[in-house]
């Protein structure tokens, strides 16, 4: 039986949804429906694990009484509790949709880490790395970490021999493709691609060229680029591979990255070979998008999409 | 000395409010600074009872991680926790403040009452009855409960020997005028009174007229209707009264009804005379505007502020 996995969210939140007709400004607005669930990518990783029915874990940091309530979601959701306790605040972050698909989002920064609780954080995690042979990273740091934080946990995951999925973006994305120790396999979107490679990309034989040849990119085992509803590119070790999607009617398309990186960690997790390690992806993506809950799959759905992925190898 | 007070929030929330410079609609608005507090009429009315020295508990339904948040507040603000336990959670309000002094809100309506928590609640403060003299309901009735529900309370704690000061409205409000058991006191503002007799409000004059000779009115001993800057008016028995107030430059004029009600408590606990219950209702409601954070007074003024109020019997 494969190990549980792991997924990293250092800066969750109780995302709280408020569905208005009209959202009127410099007034009161009254909601009778509320929707306060456990937010973060890594979150939405661990649940569509948890759907697959794989063993999966949540860490990061929880503090405070919304702490708590994310606590208690994850027992709802058949997710292990390894996150620490922080003497910050865990974040709110608002989602009031409204007027006919407008969606005005506010999003809370979230609690400062301290320089001792980002020290305890490590040990806290060595902990538990022999419990694990795979582990994902999403999202942005919390206020606090030095930028180069996922590289030290990918650096100590290495030493423990666990792979590390990482999707992220910016200077933390870059700062672990340099490092001495690097993640195993990487979910950049086009856009974070061009930044590591400092330049534009206008077609996929560019995007090819770049993954086979970029020094940065060459480095890592794995490097899964989406393309929206035309599938992924996928380098896996020196080989390329085109994976094509059939056409859906997509219902909520918010966290289908994080669907992609659990179908990733959980195949990889299965050492499947590449063939069915992209095709996974790409299904636990898709079934997210047909799932009105953010990060919500329902696996019964699985296998008949599954078939209808077609994998090319391109080089 | 003085028993302690009793406030009651039935439907109390955590309060967040998000300064932003520009509320950017259908999109993502990052906020850094954010306050979260205990908030709901009544424990507004708490805490400046607690800043003006006097001894005083909070009451009214909590429940779930919000819950536990409020909880740990009023022990902070020095507010002993009369609280019961719920199975719903407790209520987020939001307050974006934007655009040069805009102020949009999101009121959540909160969990409902069960009949039987209902029911629990009576059994619940009966106990403390006998450690009070006087109580304060303030605010909207939750949802699930009867709109009697306030004149249910008051007849309980009137058995008790308890005075009632209510600040409510609609049909709660009615409902307690036409009962058995009566409030002591009420603090209806012109809306209030005018929806009460019946009739539009145009002058003073009117309003006296509706204070002294309106039977729903006259039978209640107390009737405080706040003016605004132009102070308030009132009827203590069978006599009217006009306070008159200093000019003041307002900060925040939120909360000032609460503080209203607290130094009406405050005073009326002590068996103060007419002219002293006024006084330090008036004086309350101005520190209150005085003071950026909303149902808060610098008690260091008090006297500064209680010596300008001025107190005329008008009947």
């Amino acid at each position: 039986m494969p190990k549980p996995i792991l997924t990293l969210t250092l800066n969750p939140s109780v995302d709280i949804s408020y569905p208005l007709n009209h959202l009127e400004l410099d007034t009161v607005n009254r909601v009778s429906t509320t929707r306060k669930t456990a937010g973060g990518k890594g979150l939405n990783v661990a649940r569509v694990i948890a759907q697959l029915g794989q063993k999966v874990a949540g860490s990061g940091f929880l503090g405070g009484d919304l702490g708590n309530f994310i606590a208690k979601k994850l027992s709802g959701d058949n997710i292990e509790n390894w996150f620490m306790q922080i003497s910050g605040e865990t974040r709110n972050c608002i989602a009031i949709l409204h007027d006919d698909g407008k969606q005005t989002e506010i999003l809370e920064s979230g609690p400062e880490i301290t320089a001792t609780e980002a020290d305890d954080f490590l040990d806290h995690l060595e902990k538990y790395l022999d419990q694990i042979d795979l582990m994902t990273i999403s999202g942005s740091l919390p206020k606090g970490l030095p930028t180069d934080f996922y590289s030290q946990l990918i650096e100590l995951a290495d030493r423990h021999g666990v792979q590390t999925l990482l999707d992220s973006s910016g200077e933390p994305l870059l700062k672990s493709l340099t490092s001495l120790r690097r993640p195993y396999l990487i979910k950049p979107n086009q856009d974070e691609i061009a930044q590591i490679a400092g330049q534009k990309i206008d077609d996929l034989d560019q995007l090819k060229k770049i993954l086979l040849e970029n020094p940065l990119l060459s480095s890592i085992p794995w490097v899964v680029v989406s393309l929206g509803k035309d599938g992924a590119m996928a380098k896996a070790g020196m080989d390329l591979f085109y994976a094509k999607i059939p056409k859906i009617d997509a219902v909520n398309p918010v966290g289908s990255g994080d669907s992609t990186v659990a179908g990733l960690a959980y195949a990889l997790n299965r050492k499947a070979d590449v063939d069915e390690v992209l095709k996974t992806a790409m299904t636990t993506g898709i079934l997210n998008t047909l799932n009105a809950k953010t990060g919500c799959i329902d696996a019964s759905l699985f296998e008949n999409y599954y078939s209808q992925i077609v994998i090319e190898k391109i080089n």
